[in-house]
């Protein structure tokens, strides 16, 4: 039978495709990953919305446990349900190929993730350099002040995603990742993030109420961006659109909302 | 009224996700971008799905006749169909921001694009620079060659898109692409883009039989990918697993499709 690996989008339950729906129904079973990313809604939500009970699988069991997922899929249809787009993660190419090895047809249902809705803070998403992420154990990690360097130097916005550790329930905030950035600026003093630095929050990306605060890191660091996921952006040269677009999401012109 | 901007994913009428059918349905004019990229699909099919009539919206209509949309919208909702997600193209934060200034309301409802669903190859999505595009008419452009040549530098794999007319159902081939590339390469000779680099040609994503083929530019010239769209990865440095995703596509393991 088949493997769907389904993309569900980045906030509820129906942002997963008509395509992706009609899957998860002719599924006997539903593995959902949760621990790379997180929906806006609980799991309940999703299982009332497909009428169907869903299997939480933590990194031990996609990573090692794999056969859980997969001897299923080799007699019945089994859903493999991503936060997100479904290859966003390199574990996920791995239980991909492990499938494909093992016999299983994989079908892939694709969705919005977070390299693409960032499109609507008005960036061209094609002059982004690479992406990095910013881990929370990050004492001796200087790689995402390298990457924003290196885009720096050749005119290309940086998109710094920020850890989860859903385990615990915990997730980085723009302000934990702004002091990061300003924590290995203090050692490397390059003057690529400093707090006269322009940087785009994001929080909440795909829901009905997304916050998008353009401002100095020292501007962002007073805000409270809210409940997660947050992301971050520093932009480079910005063409006139790019600026047009940023300037309506300026610190100056958004009441602060918190205080911690 | 609302402004919705729906992101109708890759290929065909039920990528689109279940709130954007659900925001199609509450609208009274529905606006379809289909000039900078194609669905799989015509649009006689979405109009059978979603029960009503469609606008095409052409070049013109986007860029300088943008009342004929953004009118309507005040009034009554309208939504604008964009084939993949939603701010792929500079155009659409153009009408985004038009609207807000006019005081429309606008919902963004995303989808998955080709900048993530091109994670299905293997290549982690992350070790992606700079994405580029190669137009039709290229004597005198040379920027996807040096995109490539600083994305090899730093050791990062390179995204290429082709370019479309849709106007004249026109849209280059992953051939077209490569003797593009080695055009370049004649004049510039400083080794970036060989008959023997090996890149990935793939055709279709997002559609249930997706073309992905894994070679040497000079195997892949050989080989006739069928119906459009189509890409070119030009890929870095390899990972193992990367390399094991890669492996699955190679040219030497399938049969040529044509001889054209």
């Amino acid at each position: 039978m088949t493997l769907y690996m389904i993309g569900l989008g980045l906030w509820d339950e129906k942002d997963i495709s008509v395509k992706g729906l009609e899957a998860v129904r002719r599924c006997d079973k539903l593995f959902f990953e949760a621990y790379t990313s997180k929906l806006g809604v609980s799991v309940d939500k999703l299982e009332g919305f497909y009428g169907k009970r869903i299997i939480v699988a933590d990194r031990s069991m996609v990573e090692t446990q794999t056969n859980k997922i997969l001897s299923p899929a080799k007699n019945s249809n089994v859903a493999f349900l991503v936060v997100g787009d479904v290859f966003s993660a390199t574990t996920h190419v791995d239980l991909y190929l492990r499938a494909k090895k093992e016999g299983v047809d994989v079908i892939v249902i694709n969705n919005a993730s977070i390299l693409n809705s960032i499109g609507v803070v008005g960036l061209e998403l094609y002059k982004y350099g690479r992406t990095t992420s910013i881990p929370f154990h990050n004492k001796h990690v200087i790689t995402p002040y390298d990457v924003v360097k290196q885009n720096k130097a050749q005119k290309l916005h940086t998109l710094l995603l920020l850890d989860i550790d859903a385990e615990h329930n915990s997730y980085m905030t723009i302000r934990e990742a702004i002091e990061y950035l300003l924590g290995v600026e203090d050692k490397r003093k390059e003057g690529v993030f400093t707090r006269a630095t322009r940087c785009v929050g994001v929080a909440r990306l795909g829901s009905e109420n997304p916050e998008i605060i353009y401002g100095t890191a020292d501007e962002l660091l007073q805000l409270d961006f809210g409940e997660p996921l947050h992301t971050l952006i520093i932009p480079s040269e910005l063409h006139f659109i790019e600026e047009e677009a940023l300037n309506q999401w300026r610190a100056d012109k958004r009441k602060i909302r918190g205080e911690s």
